[in-house]
């Protein structure tokens, strides 16, 4: 991908119904930043999710954490991702043979496709990951991104995985729009006389972004907005604690202020990139 | 691991509370067969366990593709492991970072650690996956499987990937009990000049057993009882379809009759591998 392509010029080439959404929504909005809302009850969830939507193009949700998750939960996520404009990303980690993975992603108490726009996936399972995932997902207008590469210590997801994931890729970009990692991936994989299709552009959203810390004690790390997507080429960042901080004492105008500071983080980075000399 | 030490043997040796209650089980029932039961209602999913719970050591269960989950269905799934005297294994393969996968394990509607006497992980994110669940799982007295390798065509969990997920157990021994693989890791990872630890006794629990099918055209791949127990010197064999056929017809006396097979199938091979000449 040509790094100076604006979101909305590489709206125009995709496929995928959830990759134009989004990058549409990126392109509307302003924003590049998603929102990762890890709490344990509705409540915070929805609270979180009101005060930064405005800011977001993506809501990065764990379903499965949420103590008093139903379905009017759902509809309630779904209220206010039209309320707001963004979409929603389940980050699953869906990693089972294909007809495993295919009931978890459309049965279950989550019954995640019939809301989440985007889900992911590791590739370890090899491509009945995505087949499987794909029965479901495809004919309902979603889109999967792979973790190609993981920013904790000592992942395994490097290296021949990480060539091995692109290429799994590169084989369904039907529904595959891109990838969980922290760089573009666009000569990753290519065997020795293999040239990229032209019409190739994965979106790449990173997570382990943060303004102000470097790790978590449990083995994440982080780099800045500037850092993923003006040097690295990424197209969203995830931000999760840094912008909500404790949510049994949410500060809405606190947040906003964080979220807001996160999104101009993101967006000049991204306005920087593009910018032709 | 001398292949000709009984499971009674093993059990002594073993320090986690998981692990020792599974090999006491296997010895005291004389069965090494784990029943994987992937059905999406409640009604189903309990009457296979009622009918095969007599002849397994452990079901294997995701709890995610049940429509109808609910606490009454944990208490119903528990009181069966009482009756028949079984084991719970929930196949989440968690893959996500530490603190995230502590909340997964504990929190959520299915509240996994509170039942599941073993689950399991991809080494994937590196050792924070497993240190993670640890802090969850240790003071409950649970079990951790790590995903070593899959049987699914074109798995990346195979050669290096194989060898670290390997030393992520040997250095969580308290807690990792064994693998999903399809054989024995005794000297799998092991560095130039290290020896294994005369205490290492990781389980296997080998997926893709069939005794009448090869393929389900998704890509998992079949192996019978004698091939993973006695070539392979594996510890469980996990079953599925392959017993229950369709759950919505349900044939009690035909599927105890299957899983009498499967179960002396298995124990068989044991007998054959233990057997000093």
């Amino acid at each position: 991908m040509d790094r100076h392509q604006t979101y909305a010029e590489r709206s125009a080439k995709q496929t995928n119904a959830a990759a134009i959404q989004l990058l549409d929504t990126i392109d509307r909005k302003k924003t590049n930043l998603c929102v990762s809302v890890d709490v344990t009850n509705s409540k915070d969830f929805l609270a979180i999710i009101d005060a930064v939507g405005p800011y977001v193009c993506l809501v990065k949700t764990h379903v499965d954490i949420l103590e008093d998750f139903n379905r009017t939960l759902v509809e309630h996520l779904v209220q206010l991702s039209e309320k707001h404009d963004f979409l929603i990303f389940e980050d699953r980690k869906f990693a089972d043979i294909g007809n495993t993975v295919a009931l978890q992603y459309f049965s279950g108490v989550h019954r995640i496709a019939s809301w989440a726009h985007i889900t992911n996936a590791h590739p370890v399972p090899g491509p009945s990951v995505v087949k499987g995932l794909a029965s479901v997902g495809l004919p309902m207008k979603r889109g999967l991104l792979l973790l190609a590469e993981m920013s904790t210590e000592g992942a395994l997801a490097r290296g021949e995985y990480t060539d091995e994931a692109v290429r799994i890729a590169r084989t369904h970009r039907d529904f595959v729009i891109g990838f969980i990692a922290q760089r573009r991936m666009e000569g990753v994989g290519l065997r020795p006389g293999e040239t990229m299709h032209p019409t190739e552009d994965f979106l790449v959203l990173a997570p382990g972004v943060g303004l102000d810390v470097k790790g978590d004690g449990m083995g994440q790390q982080y780099r800045t907005p500037r850092q993923v997507v003006f040097e690295s080429g990424c197209d969203v960042i995830i931000v999760g604690r840094g912008i909500y901080g404790k949510p049994e004492a949410l500060d809405v105008q606190a947040v906003q202020a964080q979220a807001e500071r996160y999104r101009k983080a993101g967006w000049d980075a991204y306005l920087e990139r593009v910018k032709r000399e």
